[in-house]
């Protein structure tokens, strides 16, 4: 894996993130057929990364199309949605899929969708070189959006966030956590997070979901999850951080009161949905505490934002509800 | 096993399903401290029946009650709520219980209600004795109601049916199933049914759901279900029939376009929310083609109806959608 | 034409309609098909009277359906909804009928009905015999409902009263008067009277729509109206009366503020749609002053009311808005 | 005084409310212009009883009137609303008036209604004799309803309960006391009760609102009130009964989980407004302890419940949420 | 007619419309009493164009104007809105007028408008030198919008596009056809083209309504449309095209999928009601196939896009649904 | 007092208010945990101003924050949020403040805003110096915005505007006068303005409320006020002015059927809440006529806007409603 994409801090600022000074790093047209493309995941792969990228096209259907990059930021995304084999089942119809999530786990990536099946629900496939996908099993029954796999097995069981929603602009969400012994059948259902009251925290009010996959660190799992509130002009998502248990990642540790980052400059306020940033996948760099946070910006372009791991925890512990 | 209760068809009738003469068979307040008693489930047990009753208290919390009858008809049920206790998970919490249903599979009877978790969703619990219960991991995640096993294993699997929902009174639902290889895990979900399109069968358009526990007959699987049309003054509950696919019982073979039996008499059409008649159980003797059919009305009490098999599953193929 | 239905006026009320003592005169289940009668229009025809009737099948789907009564009480239906042929067009397409009106203009019988084409509009057809129906253009775009003739031309046009309304229960709701030269084309569309404000008469606060065709007076054309208010559980239909100019019935000289009749016995109390009188038409003998007004009830069955016109005008003209 | 209006609880009970066998006592036509007569107040007066009494015409407008009775129980009602002298105020405007509760207070007797000044608040009047009516100024801005006085000044202070509402059929609602030096200006204002989760109580889940004038006990105020439930057809009222602390009734000491009456009669459930019982008046014998609630059924007539006054605080106490 | 306003496509892009580079042609100030200009219609006129236009004024009043212009792009536009003089109807009441739309037919100029008369529905006036108009029937029943007349007759008829609704911000809407003998009475209404689902095109799921008046081409009536998504944060309108029969244009021969032009630039993203392009006019040179699309962008300003109409027609052919 | 801050008209222009060249004045993020500051008031105070502002922190927390400046352009604002203690009571309890509002009464300052007490009612403080705030009882029960006292006592009584709302994103409101002899006790509620229909000025035809403290002029109080129209993508606020009677100020002498300013530019289109513009203080000299109107702009960031007070006045005469 080469260097994660990255820029220091601003001088003129303390802020926990800062945004690339280049975005958006992918512009809505950048693929012929797309209207927009944003809220995508990144993972390293070979020796540089490989990605599941949101484009939906001018007939503004949903799709997920694959895309390679040797630094990160300069993306070529595959003209055609990806096309999927069957894995552990024939049944792979699929009415739309979009926010993508990818995740190592043991030999192969998981990817995790948002999957039309009579409403959206948790799509879920595998591949082992991002030419290839084998779908598998929802996740679930309708409906359900943000799916989001832990890295490793907890407990010798592969555990996915989600978000139970109804099937239009859901005014309600919580994040809960599942386990499966085998990615095929799920269960253990537990609720993790819920949204805030109003007087508490208004900008995870109305509904909360998991972002990236979490991040292991010494403090607990490091969740960047995204909030809503819903103004008079609609929905205004920014994102946040919370720390989970490692061993129970049922049990919030610590979770930011305040927002880490909201919609501030015009690739997020102006664009399809006004005032979104949308936080789908991070890299991240360890050794060296850094950390690159992939969000979709007001659901028509990539954005890129960074920050130091050690700092998020540190804050999220600081500034918990 | 006793004889099940049984009335001849009126002589004045033609319908395939007629309500018993002295309906409601359970009261309102038949335990102290009920204000309703409705939507219940009843099985052979012993040398008579057994059942688990919703009884809103009056409070109007929403518990589940076990109860005893020789006949049927007469019933005991406990004055006090039934007290879970841990079987495959240690997490039995619960808001409130409703419209249980319960079925004797290999060696012990299997409850599902809708049990309170964040939200609805499916609980799980057996029993040998209808004295201990033992309540197992909820199914599916939030938010889901009338969940209904399968009375034996489907390709070595529990098969359950199950109506995804929002947290309120939802205006929507579509009928699926779901297996599980253990009854904690759960997955392989398929849409089953949905609602009907307004001009097609009005009295199933807005949403349907499971009623009593499959019977399996020679036509395939035989579903009591109830049909919701919304009217200008509410909702209006009727019951209908449908033949599933013996093996893949994903597959309708024949469904019911006219209901079976809707609100038209005091006890259906006055109470706490009119006319509504709600299926929840049938006892039936296949040796001589009976089957007793459990249903709560107007969310108040409980009450009877009855019918041929034969005749429901002929009535079924004949008058399919 | 025999006598009209008749009972003279109950000793114990002043009531400017009263119910007939033997109401509902159509039962619910007075086809095999049905699950409910209501809402339905009869006429003088040869020595007895003819009918066309709503008829929600057991699927709940509704149709119309011709019927025949020697005393305008006891009616012989058809078992079979209405078949229609081509008449000024062969677009005669129908997802549904409802709450039909029936009038003789000239030569022929005319009955306009609620038409499903891609929602609700007015269907119109014509007939000599009630045998054979020829069904023409829809009148108007959807949306619409309650479409009335008068039952002559008027300043030589054809003349109907309508409601536009929205796909669902709609609530909202004017009386408009528009005209056509050959029940083909329609146009000089005319408000003619609104629902009130709430203050002023809230039995009609929340729309409002023609009910049987005019009947012309000296004072004007007297039109029995449905006018709904929103209760908590819904709405409630009740009926009054009006006066329009003979010449320019798109004015209305005066319009009773109190109802004449409001659902208070169980049979418009209780049913499919709880609290609901719906007039759709009414025979009247003007020689000796007495009017029979045909209505559902409770969208379940079909009810009678009588009255005395000129006691009716009377009171329309004395307690006017 | 006369002896309040009693009967007996029945033998076959231990409620503690119940019925008087003979309602309703106040039919929905009993003055001829009267749709419907309910919610409404009395008073000892006199050697009897008096009342302020809602009644809506047949034009459904909503106004109050002035009754007079023996024994409670047989009332006679002024066929003409209320009409309004200038109380503190010249600003007597009303657009309505209903669900009125009556009190007297050191030297007369004070009136308070809902009262329709653009929307629905709290309106004011005094009478001695219940001929002469002396209308203040409202209490509050709008949107409010169930403005209830206390009978005697608390802390040198007049003391009213309402419950802040919108314009509509609020589906929210929670009881608030308020202080006035003078009847004129009105502050301090304090929220007593809220709704109740709809795990705890879910008869009360919707809204809440006080019903009678608060009595007097060694236990503190004894306030019976309203609550309600959506159901999927709509609203139900119940009502319940709470215990103020005497100095500051803005302290709750107890509240009844448990209803204490229920729509469960025909009364109650059939009507203008389906399942309503909605209590706006008791008379109470303190020597005898008794206790004869007034309330209103289905929004359509007026009704009787009885019981007695230390059992009532007795199960407040031991049933208390 | 002078040449129609034209730039070639840029260099960059193959898009099959694309956008004036110096749009907005016209700002929202252009006339002194204006909030905003939209919504507009042009036509030749003379030896260069005249329009009508859509200026709210700063009390948010919306009124037509009329206006002249060279070449098309520098616009004089009335500062006092167009008062109509009664064409074939005295009843030229109008609350508002707005998203006009104008074509020449035979003699004259014939203009059609959203007309409010009791809620918004189709007004229509003629011209000869757009200083007089004689406003005429409105051609329907309230509620309507987007009426577009054919640019001449079909069958002898004049023919009229039309999206009926409702009275707010109509959330569905289908195009339909209607024909009238004499631009009074309307009638022979078919269905046309509805909103899409959503897994076919998102873009267009709400609602659709007809654009500029159709071009007739070999291929048939090319229609521009607008359709409409519904977002998380409201409606975002964007168009595409139809091909029409050229006889029975009620008959949809091809239909783009994706859309043509969708809200991109900030002139469409910000302004009064963000993310709109909404298509009322077209300017065409048939001769050398091109078009200029003048369109309303963010409710605010007046934009011009262009195009081949033989790429619009091969890409609508190419890419229907 | 120093002087106002003022920019002449710029040349280009006959506005009747006109924006500060160098918007916003005060950035959202101008201090350390500030999300945004909007929405804010200042007085004269010393040799300078002070001021409330409303600073949503970073978890979108509402509160307010008294600040200092020289020229009112220039603005110190405290990090730490303004600290109550006790005025005319001991309950100050708060869940939140926003949109404070400040004016000076015979001997202090006193500040009202929307104070979280169970929902949003009227907060009131005063203060001598602006560091130490002494809180009263709220004024009204909830729910309640936007309350904004007289400058002065009138009649001898504190004079109060509000805008009854409900607890969400209310879409009605009106604007009322209440009277108090103390600042404890409310009451002489009256109807001042209400929102317009929508044909007459739609800008303010969903709501309206009080915006800056009024100001005494020779032909009334001019009160500044916001209206708002529901557009399709939600709400849009611009600013207009009233002349209320100066000893009734219940009476509405003249009101401006157009918007004085509107939302047009990008701090005012771009933000938090797209397009709103909302007064809530003014600064005026009345020596030289000037005003200087401070505003909050997209629920983000405070802006300046001049004119003169005579020419609003007569603007406001010669274009009334």
């Amino acid at each position: 894996m080469s260097a994660i994409p990255w820029q220091e801090r601003p001088e003129n600022t303390n802020d926990i993130l800062w945004r690339y000074s280049e975005n958006p790093i992918i512009d809505r047209y950048a693929i012929p057929t797309s209207n927009s493309i944003f809220n995508s995941a990144v993972v390293p792969f070979g020796d540089g990364y490989a990605g599941v990228f949101r484009c939906d096209n001018k007939a503004v259907q949903m799709n997920i199309h694959a895309g390679f990059s040797k630094d990160g930021i300069q993306w070529d995304i595959e003209a055609q949605p990806i096309q999927m084999k069957a894995g552990n089942t024939n049944m792979i119809a699929s009415d739309y899929k979009y926010d993508p999530r990818v995740t190592y786990i043991e030999d192969r990536y998981w990817v995790t969708w948002c999957n039309g099946y009579h409403g959206p629900t948790i799509g879920i496939a595998y591949t082992y070189d991002f030419k290839t996908f084998y779908q598998c099993e929802n996740a679930f029954l309708p409906f359900n959006r943000n799916g989001v796999l832990f890295p490793k097995k907890i407990n010798g069981k592969y555990a996915m966030l989600s978000r139970p929603s109804d099937n239009g602009h859901t005014p309600f969400g919580d994040i809960y956590l599942s386990y499966s012994p085998d990615m095929k059948y799920w269960g253990e259902h537990r609720c993790v997070m819920k949204a805030t009251p109003f007087e508490d925290s208004a900008w995870q009010c109305t509904k909360i979901g998991a972002g990236p996959v979490p991040i292991e660190t010494e403090a607990g799992w490091l969740l960047i999850y995204h909030g809503v509130i819903t103004t008079c002009n609609g929905f205004r998502y920014a994102m946040g951080a919370a720390l989970l248990h490692k061993e129970n990642p049922d049990q919030v540790l610590y979770r930011t009161q305040s927002y880490l980052l909201g919609p501030a400059v015009s690739y997020e306020q102006i664009g399809d949905v006004p005032n979104v940033v949308f936080p789908c996948a991070a890299l991240h760099d360890s050794k060296d505490d850094k950390i690159a946070i992939y969000y979709g910006a007001a659901d028509t372009v990539v954005a890129l934002a960074f920050g130091y791991i050690s700092e998020i925890v540190q804050y999220t512990k600081d500034n918990s509800l």
